[in-house]
């Protein structure tokens, strides 16, 4: 399905009274400090985490098609808290008995449509240790392409509007760019930093 | 100062009131989605944004010293949202009326005692994009230091204790994989994924 279906739009936002809320919530923390002082910090928290004891994976993948160039697939949707486009690698919230790999493999074909191997587990990440709770695993998968292989469907719950875009690992970083460049279209900070630091190993000098 | 002065805990977790918190809030966006339905999400927002439109800033940084190898400053630092030490690179929030780039400026004195040179400002990228509407640029500096030069003091606010680590970017994704496995600390994700990057870039045949 086309992301041009129509454009979303925001109706309405309002306070969301922390007893009504589902998946997020706003905590008080109280705590003493280093050198003994009590002090306090507010943080938000996912209301979700299962047993894996990580809210989420993401899904570094490596596409290999025997006459294409390495590339990646990334996923372009509607992001309400941004009102805006993100570009993403595929990731999703770890259901409550699964294990990080697991979770990897059945959101990767959810998402894509692909059935991937799974090259390596990240430990977990703080997703942004300010602001919240919320951390993640990295986990790096291969697909490997046949020849005249078909883009499978994918398999998307309802309400999820997905855009599948495959790049070329050697053009990562400048089309990281050039999305941001666009009108509504934000890169998630996780994947822009990976793309970064692969262009930052290829042209910094002293690396 | 040490981080050992005292170790930090955490004396009480409460549900925080929409209306009494300062920082971050919660919200309900009510918003109709690609197909004309119309959907709701629950987002965690920070209530600082100031005129630069973007909350933080992160300073990807390089130490180049005329006999030691190209090296990073990471610091480390008590997180009560995760009850951990978190190991990230300087970063901090846009101040009203600041720009990014004097905002790495100053942030990275503050928490490092250096002063650096601004290398590249990226464009605003998404933290944690299913959770947040929380934004950040990543802003490359460098600081050129001399043969004899001793470590400066770091400028810290009331309340901040901050650890410095030089880490020589060969070592970098090497040694986020260490601290992982260290007893109450963990990588905050930003970090982990440039570093990860520059591994991949570096280690994987295909790139």
């Amino acid at each position: 399905m086309s992301r041009k279906t129509q454009e979303p739009a925001i109706t309405s936002v309002t306070d969301l009274p922390v007893e009504e809320a589902k998946w997020v919530t706003l905590k008080k923390i109280s705590y003493v400090d280093q050198v003994g002082k009590p002090r306090t910090w507010e943080a938000a928290s996912r209301k979700t985490r299962g047993k894996a004891g990580v809210d989420a994976v993401a899904m570094g993948n490596v596409l290999l098609h025997p006459s294409r160039p390495a590339s990646t697939m990334v996923v372009i949707q509607y992001r309400p808290p941004l009102d805006a486009y993100t570009v993403e690698w595929p990731a999703g919230l770890i259901d409550e008995d699964e294990t990080a790999e697991e979770a990897a493999v059945r959101e990767f074909k959810e998402e894509t449509g692909y059935d991937c191997k799974v090259v390596s587990v990240s430990p977990p990440q703080a997703a942004d240790p300010g602001l919240s709770s919320a951390n993640m695993q990295l986990v790096m998968v291969e697909v490997r392409l046949g020849e005249g292989d078909e883009e499978p469907e994918q398999r998307l719950e309802d309400g999820e509007h997905i855009q599948r875009v495959v790049v070329p690992l050697s053009e990562f970083y400048d089309r990281l760019v050039e999305y941001s460049k666009q009108e509504r279209m934000i890169v998630a900070a996780k994947l822009f930093h990976f793309a970064a630091g692969m262009h930052f190993a290829k042209t910094a000098g002293y690396v």
